[in-house]
């Protein structure tokens, strides 16, 4: 760890999803293209049914993006701060809860 | 729009979305912009957790827009097809509790 | 209908959910035995992620006690004053969404 | 606890919750009241609109007891896990995301 990883941005590296920068932009390109695709069929006066269903789709597909950024999350940032020890951890697991928590309201 | 569309419920509009069509594209290009949004923030490292509330916007934005669409949709077809009387009704109640079972699974 | 249903609580009969009375009876007290499940868990201090499991049933049992309960609703009380037609249907929609929406915000 | 319940994390407690078991069981009690409540409820052919209403609560309050478990979870597994190193922590942290995907999809 210590040699293959200089840690740029500090304490918990450039962050937990750096190394997956490329998959996450190409999920987010592939959100942006269906909500796109919401448009077009709005535009075309399709079936209000049918376009529920592709809503579904992309709100489908926002959330497994921030369950695999929060994965990522938990696994660096917060391991990370558990390994220091001190409040610093506390502080880390209460501010994912709290985006835990806006995830599940909406 | 009658030449292309034969669909008999050219009465009350192509559907029941269609006055509101404006603000609904409106509504998915703010959204649209958001998704870009969430590019150029995993493209500059911002923090996960920044990045997961942007997330929760946007889910949101699309469930404000669910719902007005989901609005429209009782209002005209499935009011509708109430006044027209039948087994149609009955169908169309059915298909809107799968859309919305569909948006309360995501 | 117009015999065998004397409608005592006026315009919508009973409500739409009497006919299912017994099995949405049924229903929540299995969502109870699920709760009191999850004491039992708590207090043989069970595994944080199977108690987390357990909450997660119990969650969708009740939503797919909402949605029954929405459909009959929809089939129902708002059918029903899509028939009447006026200002009813148009009330009874916007209330309907607000249900959904607070639905969706759980 | 020590004759039954052999587990070696007993240094942070049997599990993360121990600590607040009786504030979670005080919660769940009042969730099953919730319930309870929607049994009179259907018994007393309450409008079907304020059942929904009751329906969220419950749902809403179910949600909070999962992130309440679900902090303390992180706070004291994941992160204790994190402290001993190795790939306990990567398996910790992929159990907890599951969890927080099933939560989300319901």
């Amino acid at each position: 760890m210590t040699t293959t990883d200089a840690r740029p941005e500090t304490a918990h590296g450039p962050h937990g999803y750096a190394k997956e920068k490329d998959a996450h932009l190409k999920r987010l390109r592939r959100i942006e293209g269906q909500i796109r695709g919401l448009q077009r069929m709005v535009e075309e006066d399709v079936y209000c049914i049918d376009i529920l269903t592709q809503v579904s789709a992309s709100t489908k597909a926002l959330q497994s993006f921030a369950l695999q950024l929060l994965e990522e999350h938990l696994r660096h940032c917060v391991a990370h701060a558990a390994t220091e020890g001190g409040e610093e951890v506390d502080a880390k697991v209460e501010e994912a809860t709290a985006a835990i928590a806006r995830l599940l309201r909406t």
